[in-house]
């Protein structure tokens, strides 16, 4: 099996150290991440600067790639120029940090396993829901029986899956599940200051949450205790909608 | 009407100017949008920078506020800090390109969009489906209408609605319908340079298409020379896969 792996947390972060070490017993594992910390960041990539690639080692070994850019950025070059062949499945994670709910559409960790998607390729993206909590050796270690068991899954080439580990000990995780992207809302807040020069600015100070618990979504899952397995895809069409109106078309006077 | 208008163009583009002076017709707009151009930056938002915010004047008259952040910024924090009260509508555009197909996710446009639908507000992006062609007016008109149909919906508030205009003159348009997101893939080609200095780097150089028109898709509505109305939501799970595997959940030895 051979396993692109990527991050948004940057090449140098733990959580890539330890999937990498976990993956590398059961695949043949490339790394090619962003060189440096790219939370938040979505589903951007680089259209207007240069991408640039260095050689990145670690533990005085060859680690992998680092590239001056975006998760999703790094899957795209990887796929067209750095790679001698398609993977089997990408990777991106560990991260440091939930992805749950409506966060998956800010997720850098997880816009580099729709990349694979959109190419083509089995891809899952993986998190360790705390960011407080640094032990990733049982994500790291459900990633690696994951793998194996999406290589031998008979599912289109084009699936994606949010994993999040909660931030347990081993005896504590009571399993895995499929679920579905939570519905609980989050609303940012913001303090505002001004500037020894008398300017306005805003720094972002942390979420509200609006709890909306679904019995099969992702973060009831992991508040209580499971691995929680979400498949994604990037068909954001709202069908619901789409059926109820789609029967209107209009020479509209307007138009 | 109360109307909140952003972009990724930046708040000196001409396509917002356009679209501010049509709807300033039918509602009050308030301008708030990224100082600089944004695109591809996907539904980044900004978490370790402050935010600085401007009053931008354009032909000698107040416009908005510039935010010096993404187009999701902009909309989290004219919600949270800059608007006095929530307004009926968030409308993102006009983006001088198109915004079809899969491409959706890399949209800066569109992420602001999203963003007003997550805070509960009607909302929609709106493209002139060309880089070339600069007439805004058949778009910026639509919008108008649009924003006075979708007023009236009899519809849920976080309902994100993806409108591409095609180039054409306006006794070309044969009007408008609901279509889905396309399936036409991209692919990514990058340049590969060497440096003064012995460094590699990459360019993207645009992409290659792999056409795939379905009959209600977007790319197809607009290449017949119909104005596209794409209904999308945030959910990205794929409830087919989460059906077909929902049932199982695992006390596995790996985890």
């Amino acid at each position: 099996m051979e396993i692109l792996l990527t991050n948004d947390d940057g090449i140098y972060s733990k959580g890539i150290y330890e999937l990498y070490t976990s993956l590398s017993n059961i695949a043949d594992v490339v790394v090619v991440a962003p060189l440096t910390e790219q939370s938040a960041v979505g589903h951007a990539i680089t259209i207007s600067d240069p991408l640039r690639v260095h050689e990145v080692y670690r533990k005085s070994e060859f680690f992998g790639l680092g590239v001056r850019g975006t998760p999703a950025d790094c899957v795209k070059l990887a796929f067209s120029d750095l790679l001698s062949k398609k993977p089997d499945i990408v990777v991106s994670g560990i991260n440091h940090g939930a992805n749950l709910c409506s966060n998956v559409i800010y997720s850098g960790t997880i816009s580099a396993a729709t990349e694979g998607a959109m190419l083509g390729t089995k891809s899952f993206a993986i998190s360790l829901a705390s960011s407080i909590f640094d032990d990733f050796s049982i994500a790291a270690k459900f990633a690696s029986y994951f793998a194996g068991y999406l290589y031998k899954l008979n599912i289109s080439n084009n699936t994606i899956f949010n994993i999040n580990v909660p931030p347990l000990q081993h005896d504590e995780v009571k399993g895995w599940k499929y679920t579905v992207q939570g519905k609980t809302k989050f609303f940012d807040a913001f303090e505002k200051r001004i500037d020894p020069k008398g300017n306005v600015y805003y720094w972002m100070i942390g979420e509200k949450f609006k709890i909306s618990e679904l019995e099969n979504g992702d973060d009831k899952a992991v508040n209580d205790g499971y691995i929680s397995v979400t498949p994604l895809h990037y068909d954001m069409t709202n069908y619901e909608i789409y059926n109820k109106f789609k029967t209107m078309r209009l020479k509209d006077e307007n138009v």
